[in-house]
């Protein structure tokens, strides 16, 4: 069963990454719509319609499985995305918010993400219905993408701001905090160091691939893919600096293909 | 005559604050190509066909003018749009450029931009055709147009990106910096502050808007505009946020119509 990857850019690599460690030889079709990106700011009738025609391009490509790892997609349209198609359809918030549900001990749980996906409110509404009860709080991190996408990792002007975020989250004594966003997995360590020893941190790229994985086991797929090995990667825009920053994200070589 | 100004976003609004404090009651129609902001990380084919597809659209609104207010599209995709469209084209690096040259003493001239307009070089070739043996230094900011729409426009933070972005070029002794970015205008007095007294800067919104006037008023058509006051402003995409962003780079109450 070949799995289709999209995000409106090039960070939905990160579930890649996670889905390659966890399955390897797995075929894969990855989609990044970075002539679009990012989809955080726009509309919800928009994100809504570039997430249809990322899946009908991954379906095309092949894909028998559908990953939205793309967090504003996710929260926003993954509903029209299984209502459309015949598919199953995997995204990172459920098994973001499951994983949450699980670790959290005081019900105090924050989330960090783009603007988009923290004002969908999409954990807010998630959360209690598994673990009633739960404050779900959340914190818009707007810069965090372009400081990710500068590779400014270890930079003191990005542990200053993921400092200012984090901060009201801990004073409101979240336990755990959703890192709500697919860049922020390399960002980890300087989230994990402001967020301090007592919150635990979820990484939803890690879940989602765990998710996958457990679908494929139960329904049989996992055991020797056909054509093991094969992975496309596409992007519809291909500037020069695109290849580089995927890389960084993907943690090792990768050829991008113009769609 | 009818004055038709797009960009990649919003930010093209700091052009429209100066096209209309100097020609106060001219006709004009704005388009913000909201749902496909931004431009400047997308490649030089995607850039011309966005520039020429708004183009396209402001004509059809009736504009006999067109005004690039987008720095990446200006760079790339200007010529691209006077080949196609029989209409006069301003853009707004030509009129940064010249007034660089006017204004530099000692020939090193610095320019702060997006990486796409920064890559593209087009100040590195056309400020020595004005001026020979001018030395261009050019310095990507990408940072500074989240920090921006974040409404950053005080905080430390953004004080401490902006002096390490400024840094290298004032060690090279530019005496001029072009702010090559329509966000930065909402910036400037930290970008002035941390260039310092020697070094002018260069304000492109301003300058375009002075070569618009002084376009209008050579060819006649700017006493008595046919509908005074005749202002519209049409976005792609209209998410929740884009209303008060566009209030704050026109600096008064805007209208926003999806396109």
């Amino acid at each position: 069963m070949k799995i289709g990857i999209f995000d409106s850019g090039i960070g939905g690599l990160t579930v890649v990454r996670e889905i390659r460690r966890l399955m390897p030889g797995q075929p894969l079709v990855y989609f990044g719509d970075t002539a679009r990106t990012p989809y955080g700011t726009k509309s919800r009738a928009t994100i809504t319609r570039y997430a249809l025609e990322d899946t009908r391009f991954l379906l095309e490509q092949g894909a028998g499985i559908i990953v939205i790892a793309c967090h504003s997609a996710s929260s926003i349209a993954s509903a029209a995305v299984a209502n459309e198609f015949s598919v199953p359809v995997f995204e990172v918030v459920s098994p973001s918010v499951e994983q949450a549900a699980r670790v959290t001990r005081n019900r105090r749980i924050g989330i960090i993400g783009t603007r988009a996906t923290i004002e969908s409110r999409v954990y807010d509404h998630k959360i209690p219905e598994l673990l009633p009860g739960a404050v779900v709080l959340g914190m818009p991190c707007p810069l965090l993408v372009p400081l990710v996408e500068e590779g400014w990792l270890k930079r003191r002007e990005t542990r200053m701001i993921v400092r200012k975020y984090i901060r009201p989250l801990k004073e409101r004594q979240v336990d755990t905090l959703v890192m709500g966003c697919t860049h922020y997995p390399l960002i980890k360590d300087i989230i994990e160091a402001k967020a301090g020893k007592r919150i635990v941190t979820v990484d939803p790229s890690l879940q989602t691939a765990l998710a996958v994985k457990r679908f494929l086991e139960a329904s049989g797929d996992s055991a020797e893919p056909d054509s093991p090995g094969d992975e496309r990667y596409f992007v519809s825009d291909l500037a020069p600096a695109t290849e580089e920053i995927a890389r960084r994200f993907l943690g090792g070589k990768i050829k991008l293909e113009k769609a």
